[in-house]
């Protein structure tokens, strides 16, 4: 199939775009590309594709936008139950404190996953999958974690690779066990550390060899935060996930800051994501590593905060930013992949341009797809959009609603917003 | 037809709801609904009205929320051009000033509209109220004012009557030809003043006779703020308008605080819009009034301000409350009430259910309809939302996507958001 007559073409092709780098949309106007077997396989201009390949099938884009699938390098999709009931309780007062003694919380979240069905797992996941993939986003990661005991958090990912199977999306999974301290290891928090670096990471290991054989391995998470992981204990997993050869990653930073992200460089980790109360120096570290910077606005703003990611410095001292959604039942139920978008204009302060590179090539470098996906080159899997406008500045210009128009994955063609035209 | 077996029906029975009572839902369990001619003929639960009206063709809600549908109490959706390379300009440090020095700002969208065909105005801002529409909105108020000539203000009002008859959605329309000074008049605002409040207002009460017989005056609505028109100029234009007949409205404290709001009690305004600076005297005037004073947070929202409308102290002094949308090409072109009615929750500190009274019942009451949309009440118009969700909280809790299933208006049924189940 040929795609032609688009108003613009991002390629976002060369790779992960570092630093001051970051906006290169690689604009062609009139652009093509043409797909083979879920593959790109030419992109140019529409006279010279139309001319080179004659036979093929045509879509004529009808001068929208087309770019990338964007990739949401950091998401929850997976859980059982809900937290409207709680979030109607803090408008009307309630602390958070006095919403977790009474049960509420995260741990709310954990009894209702413990309590629901592979079935009912995949059935509800699914939903949401399906939401982030028709606001535009063809991969992302999925992390457990609402499990909390080994068993729940291998349905989870069990559930997840059932989904991945399934499609059309791509999933990169992670492993976030370590991502509260359950409710019976209450007070043992280094009990619930060592059980898991211990005992759980290399179970994890055997099962995935075993259910998932073939596939890169799962990341390895941390939630290092005041009353969850501790730095000491956030270094205790992840240097057990790496040494049985995990990807690493990390949440940092997001309200307090432990020395998360230092350390999160130091060990090679993939990724550090949140990154709001993080210094200036380790700002200047993570800069000059390979470790992707993952800002997730979604969080603050659902949250009322007034801090966000300090991305312009990142970007001044030449790091790696990506920016994801953070879809979660807790702090932000948000699929669209193009709302962070337009508050990383906004909050993060980057250009329509940037946040596009920071939603595709440099997504995908946080989850070790950048060779697979986040651009549109030859060789690259077919996961393309096409959006409903003919300027790619009117992402992050408009916000609240979904700007795709269709959804191309793997070659395969999905119009999923109704929207009359 | 009968709807029935929502999970939950909010009726928003009763009339417009003043500080504490925002928020009274009227909610009824397994609801249902009986719809003829348009209108509605009987509420109640779902096994009450199947035994009471067997014969009559049944939609099954399948546990979705059933509620009003929206109505939008502030938009500008109508306009013709962009300022998508405006917002990339202003990202990349571009002041206010020097934007609006390069012919940049509002009087570009003047500039747009004033060339644009009858046709074409019409074509684009279908557009635009189809998304409304799509998110649920099946009310909304729509302002001329990017003319600012008597002859572009004319096409944007008959173009909007245009938009009106052909639906499905219901229009009230706006004359702000007081919403900037043009080009033509800079330097000389109170000479605009004059020819808008004795030339133009009189001109545009006889077009509306001949134009729009029979139909209720549109509102006068003038933008009080400094660059804008000052506290006279606005009390000219709406003291004349008042003397003609129209129903006044007023853009106030968005930036400024001229004394807009204390005029617009005085002259018996319908609503008072924006209220950002308002100060607490002026809240306690409003609130002892029946102006309806109009939170429009999209706006702080897309100018990351750090102040929105002081909701909860107007509701403390008992004031009635609405939120509206804001959509313009300027500062929010967002079509989706829901995200205001989230920024609400999140920045007003409004609880899920004040949100919807907000945006429903007194909303209604900001544009002079609470007599025929804004609750599920016997008589009024089948103006319905199916939402795909079983817990009304839902709203306000997510954000940034579409939660609507079924838009029902006047009777009839549009699946306008074409996301899987």
């Amino acid at each position: 199939m040929l795609i032609h007559s688009a108003s613009q073409m991002l390629t976002l092709a060369g790779g992960p775009q570092r630093g001051a780098a970051l906006g290169t949309l690689g604009l062609v106007e009139d652009g093509a590309v043409l797909l083979h077997g879920g593959r790109i396989a030419a992109v140019g201009r529409s006279a010279e594709l139309r001319a080179a390949f004659p036979g093929e099938e045509m879509l004529d884009a009808g001068g929208r936008v087309l770019m990338p699938g964007f990739v949401d390098a950091h998401a929850h999709p997976i859980w059982a139950g809900d937290r409207a009931a709680e979030f109607e309780q803090r408008l009307q007062g309630k602390s958070y404190l006095e919403i977790l003694e009474a049960g509420g919380g995260i741990l709310s979240t954990v009894r209702a996953t413990r309590a629901a069905q592979l079935e009912q797992l995949i059935q509800q996941t699914r939903a949401r999958l399906q939401r982030m993939f028709a606001h535009g986003s063809t991969s992302m990661e999925a992390k457990s974690g609402y499990g909390l005991d080994l068993e729940t958090e291998l349905r989870m990912l069990e559930a997840l690779l059932h989904l991945d199977d399934e499609g059309p999306w791509d999933l990169a999974l992670t492993f976030l066990g370590a991502h509260a301290i359950p409710a019976e290891f209450k007070g043992r928090a280094d009990e619930y550390t060592r059980e898991l670096s211990q005992t759980w990471l290399p179970e994890l290991r055997s099962w995935w060899a075993e259910k998932a054989a073939g596939r890169p391995l799962p990341f390895v998470d941390v939630f290092c935060e005041t009353g969850a992981f501790s730095l000491a204990q956030s270094r205790q997993i992840l240097e057990a996930a790496k040494a049985l050869g995990f990807p690493l990653k990390i949440h940092s930073d997001e309200f307090d800051n432990l020395g998360g992200t230092g350390m999160a460089v130091e060990l090679g980790a993939v990724s550090a994501d949140h990154l709001v109360s993080t210094s200036a120096a380790e700002i200047a570290a993570l800069a000059a590593s390979d470790t992707v910077a993952v800002a997730l606005p979604a969080t603050p703003f659902a949250l009322s905060e007034a801090h966000y990611t300090p991305a312009r410095q990142l970007l001044q001292a030449g790091g790696l930013l990506a920016v994801g959604g953070d879809l979660n039942p807790g702090t932000a139920w948000c699929e669209s992949l193009q709302f962070s978008l337009a508050l990383a204009c906004r909050y993060l302060k980057l250009t329509p341009a940037e946040a596009i590179a920071a939603t595709t090539i440099n997504a995908a470098a946080a989850i070790q797809r950048q060779d697979q996906v986040g651009s549109i080159e030859v060789g690259k899997q077919a996961d393309l959009l096409l959006l409903d406008v003919a300027d790619y500045r009117q992402l992050g210009y408009r916000f609240g609603t979904n700007l795709v128009h269709t959804v191309i994955k793997k070659g395969a063609l999905h119009v999923p917003a109704g929207y009359p035209d």
